[in-house]
């Protein structure tokens, strides 16, 4: 893990170390709209037919039925069905603190503003497939849509060779309310959440992490439907002083570490012994751990210690960055906060370290990756909410501005905009 | 215009008839990468070839100079700026209730959970040239993002021959107070604002109207930078009973139809004698319309009057439509609110016609279009803020929950971050 002293704080120093460059799709994203095509034009068989290709499976029926689903939960031990209850349950507490109101503004009697919020009516949730199972995905993804109040959800996960849903998908799906579950992955389930099938109808969003496959037909598909953002590798960054235990920094870092070869750790630091420490017990833990090919390519290639003069500029190291996870190791963690522009998660002090936001303590763990903290957020309740404005003149207070809105329309050359006020008044068309 | 009458809801029927396809964009799109990767490698000296190109100016400086922008204000009529002052004020009240909050939730001593809200650092604004200027668009665009608390707004707008923007839409940037503006447009200008030019630095949102160039670059460039919507034809949708004016109805219907010619003008009633009145009285006061040609094939193309058999039956329908612009005229419309689902923008009683809220009632113009209403909002000050989670426990509160996380990571195949955890009371690595 290489350690880079930055005395002043260089934006192109910073990103050139983490390799933050733009990849080229092209040739993923003609693959992708050739599967999406064929979603559109054979519906079901070409789903079935990817399956086979992508998955191995001959599927018979797409849809997973409520004894499956209902076999996979009792096929779960009790002890992890109460630790998944309990994630539930703060995952739903975070969420509903993040709840909208509608609300009218009364100006007077006769001019009344305001904004409509409403659920979306469906919406469709990817969660990947593969070896590892991730029912947190399920729980992150599903919740803040229920708190939301969104009516349908549509769950879609890739099968094994023999057509199964992992049991863990398929019980916090249960766990987390949802009944209607589909055997597919990959772009081709993105098409069919986006388009429709003879099965699958379309949803209004789709929401979920996924391979690069996924991710680009997420893109294809934006505007037709919602989608809640394009997940690149993600990251932590860890602003520590010199009084913090290099032991939980260098066990946070390899927590990042161990999720793929591309994502990132990152600690910023003013001391150089801290820096020395960390360095070395990286090396002390990852040997030990079971995942070690993976973290050890990922701190290889993207783990980076820098070291700066003062804790101020850690923070501006860590606003360019603009981290999926930042962990504050210093001292009054809260009293600093204000310095913190751009993070998709926060997390304060030594005990809070990110595990405990990626399971359990209830703010989503489906966080803006690659520095694009710096313009989205967490998935959120808002995620599934939407907002009407709502105007109401009456005839009094509309003729007090009627000159106005008249002059406006006339002077961007909209004659009939014009005319829909004048004829309210008797004006000749 | 078309009077169907929709006896069941038939959501397949109301689609055809609003002729809702999705075009292929493929030629288009070919030719927006290419422009974006020449502006990728050719900064600045791109956006003049292609302003030359496009526009036919050769241009020797990108930024319009604070004196220009001074001087087209100077340029046009008090009453106007007052206009234009009036329109801004009404914008920033209702866009200050959109504000969001910070918040911390005090669980118990050990345990915060919150989020923090912070506006975006730096925005890119789109506003469209050509013979006619929208300062509407300046305002609706640039004072959310003012009232957000936005630092830096760079504002894009194509030149004439000459090689000037619009004076209407510097004069009502500068009454916005933006101060940096380029004279650049299409596909090129959101290229620039994405991936950065000598001239320009890369920003982290863009919004703001196009042309098709203009929508399909900012697909493009959406992940690197976040975009507002992809705009598509706009549309009215009017719910009307037996006792509105059908003067009122045309005209607000014509008001949309001289937008462009894929402008969707579309009434929804109960009674069989307003469809007939409305269709004369589009006919009547089409025929005197400045822009005329314009309306006629917007009307005779996308034009449509749905009779049903009960009010309620018209919410259906427009909640099918998820309209743009939504006009409820019914007796006691506030009391009818609840039935709307998907809308932008709802318009209430006979004298809030859909021109008062484009102007100047306050609430932005800037709404979802073609059916996004169904999961989209119009733009707001929340589109120019973004969240960060919060989470803060204790070293006794972890220790409560550490078996919880512990099993979870493990469940997963993820043993550093069990790791993380267990470090912290003092466990072996």
């Amino acid at each position: 893990m290489d350690i880079t002293n930055v005395s002043s704080i260089e934006e192109s120093l910073i990103n050139d170390k983490l390799n933050r460059t733009e990849a080229d799709f092209d040739q993923i994203d003609a693959r992708v709209k050739e599967i999406i095509n064929d979603v559109k034009n054979f519906g079901d068989e070409a789903l079935k037919k990817f399956t086979e290709k992508f998955d191995g499976a001959q599927l018979t029926t797409l849809k997973v039925s409520q004894a499956e689903i209902d076999a996979a939960y009792e096929s779960i031990d009790e002890e992890f069905i109460n630790v998944l209850q309990e994630a539930k349950q703060n995952i739903i507490d975070f969420h509903q603190a993040q709840l909208e109101k509608s609300w009218l503004n009364y100006k007077n009697d006769g001019i009344i503003l305001g904004q409509k919020v409403t659920p979306l009516d469906r919406i469709g949730v990817y969660v990947p497939g593969g070896k590892a199972a991730y029912p947190s995905t399920v729980l992150m993804t599903v919740l803040p849509a229920v708190v939301a109040g969104v009516n349908e959800i549509a769950l879609v996960s890739p099968p094994d060779k023999d057509g199964n849903v992992h049991p863990y998908v398929l019980a916090a799906a249960k766990i987390a309310g949802v009944q209607e579950i589909y055997r597919v992955g990959g772009a081709q389930a993105i098409a069919a959440l986006a388009y429709g099938t003879e099965t699958i109808r379309p949803v209004d969003k789709i929401v979920g992490p996924g391979n690069i496959y996924v991710a680009r037909a997420k893109k294809y598909v934006f505007g037709t439907v919602d989608i809640d953002m394009i997940a690149g590798p993600s990251e932590v960054c860890i602003i520590a002083d010199e009084k913090q235990n290099p032991v939980f920094i260098a066990a946070d870092l390899l927590s990042q570490a161990e999720h793929d070869e591309m994502a990132a750790s990152i600690l910023v630091t003013n001391s150089t012994e801290l820096a020395t420490a960390v360095q070395k017990e990286v090396e002390n833990q990852l040997a030990k751990l079971e995942r070690k090919d993976i973290a050890r390519q990922s701190i290889d290639q993207y783990g980076q210690i820098f070291v700066v003069d003062t804790l101020d500029e850690a923070f501006n190291v860590a606003n360019i960055i603009a981290p999926e996870h930042l962990e504050l190791l210093v001292a009054d963690p809260f009293a600093n906060l204000s310095k913190v522009k751009h993070a998709g998660a926060i997390f304060l002090g030594p005990y809070a370290p990110e595990p405990l936001g990626d399971y359990f303590a209830g703010p989503n763990h489906t966080l803006p990756t690659s520095g694009t903290a710096r313009f989205s957020s967490p998935l959120g309740t808002y995620d599934f909410l939407k907002r009407s404005s709502v105007i109401f003149y009456n005839q009094e207070e509309l003729e007090k501005v009627k000159n106005q809105v008249v002059h406006f329309a006339n002077e961007e050359g909209l004659g009939a905009h014009a005319n829909s006020i004048q004829v309210r008044f008797n004006c000749e068309v």
